[in-house]
């Protein structure tokens, strides 16, 4: 069992070849349960296998059914079955191979599996390698919602093979940039500076830029998280920029519509719209928002869903407290507040923001 | 959310009258759900939602059908949809109303939902007073095994109420005593005295003695979980006495058969016995045992499950290592050693405890 407190994450290219030796190090586990999905594991599986056994574990593997609405309770029991079935105990070590839901999927599985065993990340996508797979929350979803049901369980170690970038969809990509724009926007002047001049050549899908950019998102993250690891003094809640709506866009135009990336994009662009107006924020950051946001592939979508569901929605949200919704607004670059905002003003922003969207359409 | 150092427990007649009062020093939630089963919500739930409202608390109440084998994933399905539909948030709380396996479930719930909010208990049995509602473990069980999903979880707060106690029916007064012999078996030599010369209080349900068995075993468990909360360091591990072949005849005969104090008691029997041979163990400690339960009501089986069986069990369960099997030993009063016995010799033990079993029977 992980306490918590620090964990190694490994960036490269080619890494996974010394996957199997760089996590000897750090478990004495006889079994290692390899979770993947029915996507990554036909093009990964095998090849993590080998390294793995070649270092003396002795490896099960797990393949579940991609997709978001495959990360449910149903899966969870699944998963718990067959980790008994093969024998697996306290001692041993469960891997996540894959994207966000293989990740939180995996990482509640072994925060839960006899009271928890030590747990390992091997992101696959761009999104993971940047957000989820650093930070230790994870969640599966409920008839009811969203990331309703998890834990905090940090992994004993991260491993980010760039190499794995190779087969990932545009669209992958596209979602990815979202949490990476997000993270620069909130982080420091460095990285906002640096993100400005690279944004080009991260939508390229430049190599060297997207090593730089994984860095520097996993320094952020990690960061507030140490700071505030289970969500108590409301540090980490940071991270929660462009999510509020964000997520309810998600969930009332359906998961595989549009990419996470797309909705938390919209979301930021939402909050900076409200900022704009309550913190006297300088219309430049809201103006260079749009246009980083727009290089990266971002576009803002051409209508919002409507807005008494998306408040609606934005009410059953986790992050809400009453029947007031919390937004993560930026007060100046590099600097956000959280803010709980009653349903009357939030109504009129939400009429405003959309009708100016109609108003751009008819341009 | 817990930081799992250090809680209140209280302990008396009558105290659930000032719950709500002392709740309200623990926590700022505006909710609470209280979790309560078939049997327990009849007698008592009425009353303590009452006690929680005069509080300020907005009250909820969520019934589980009474048993063990209700301790499933449908059901914390079926909670963790309610908290939902019922509006609950991060800074909510969790209130636990039963035995040990409605705190089980309420802790394993408590400790998922939204990853996690706070939880309390309010044991109803005299076992949950003396064991389950210290400690922080929760499981529930999965098509597989027993407790095989769960995390570690402290509560906020315990409130034990003597009172509860009046409509204990005796065969869980006799469950309780199982867990109380194994506290002063493996206590300071003060505890065992103590528990030698009120044995007999106890077995006539003495009101007094009964509290202050509830203090010792709160303040002996309290120790040993201080030194290793997440099972890491092996102190912990001795909280098994008993457990190893008790879970195994408690899954082979079927819960409800026996209750879980017998299977335990017999556990204890049958190490003392394994002790006796591997350590020299003084036969006073193992006749003095046996008397001990005895009064307690705790009477030694007439038969064990087949060997065989009973070994394949103790391999599935938890605490098991490989293919070999581990024990908690008492190697004399108030110490003890955890032993990890090859399937050979295991069986052997197995087989001639069974047969003495057998020639008793004859006399």
């Amino acid at each position: 069992m992980p306490d918590g407190s620090s964990y190694e994450v490994r960036v490269g290219r080619g890494t996974i070849a010394r996957f199997g030796e760089s996590l000897r190090v750090c478990t004495d586990a006889t079994k290692a349960l390899l979770i993947s999905d029915s996507v990554v594991s036909p093009l990964y599986g095998q090849r993590v296998r080998e390294v793995l056994e070649e270092s003396g574990f002795e490896v099960s593997d797990l393949c579940m059914p991609a997709g978001e609405e495959n990360k449910n309770v149903d899966v969870a029991r699944e998963l718990w079955d067959a980790m008994s079935l093969l024998g697996f105990g306290r001692d041993d070590v469960v891997i996540a191979l894959g994207g966000g839901v293989v990740g939180d999927m995996s990482g509640f599985v072994a925060a839960t599996y006899m009271r928890g065993l030590d747990f390992v990340q091997v992101p696959t996508t761009l999104l993971s390698m940047v957000d989820a797979s650093v930070g230790g929350k994870n969640g599966i979803n409920t008839a009811i919602g969203k990331n309703l049901v998890g834990t905090f369980n940090q992994p004993i170690y991260v491993l980010d093979d760039l190499d794995f970038l190779a087969t990932l969809p545009d669209r992958e990509w596209t979602s990815a940039f979202a949490e990476i724009a997000k993270s620069a926007f909130l982080g420091s002047e460095h990285f906002y500076d640096w993100f400005t001049q690279n944004a080009h050549l991260l939508a390229t899908h430049d190599i060297e830029a997207t090593h730089d950019a994984i860095l520097r998102c996993i320094e952020f993250k990690a960061g507030i998280v140490a700071a505030d690891e289970q969500e108590q003094t409301g540090v980490r809640e940071s991270l929660n920029y462009g999510h509020t709506l964000g997520h309810a866009i998600e969930a009332l135009v359906g998961y595989g519509e549009l990419t996470h990336g797309q909705a938390i994009a919209e979301g930021m662009r939402f909050a900076a719209y409200i900022a704009a107006d309550a913190f006297d924020l300088s219309e430049d950051f809201v103006a260079d928002q749009d246009i980083l946001l727009d290089m990266l592939g971002l576009k803002s979508l051409e209508q919002l869903p409507d807005p008494e569901k998306l408040y609606e929605k934005m009410c059953s949200d986790k992050k809400t407290r009453d029947r007031s919704v919390r937004f993560v607004l930026p007060s100046r670059q590099g600097a956000c507040e959280t803010v709980t905002i009653p349903r009357g003003i939030l109504m009129g922003y939400l009429e405003s923001y959309a009708s100016r969207k109609k108003a751009n359409d008819k341009l």
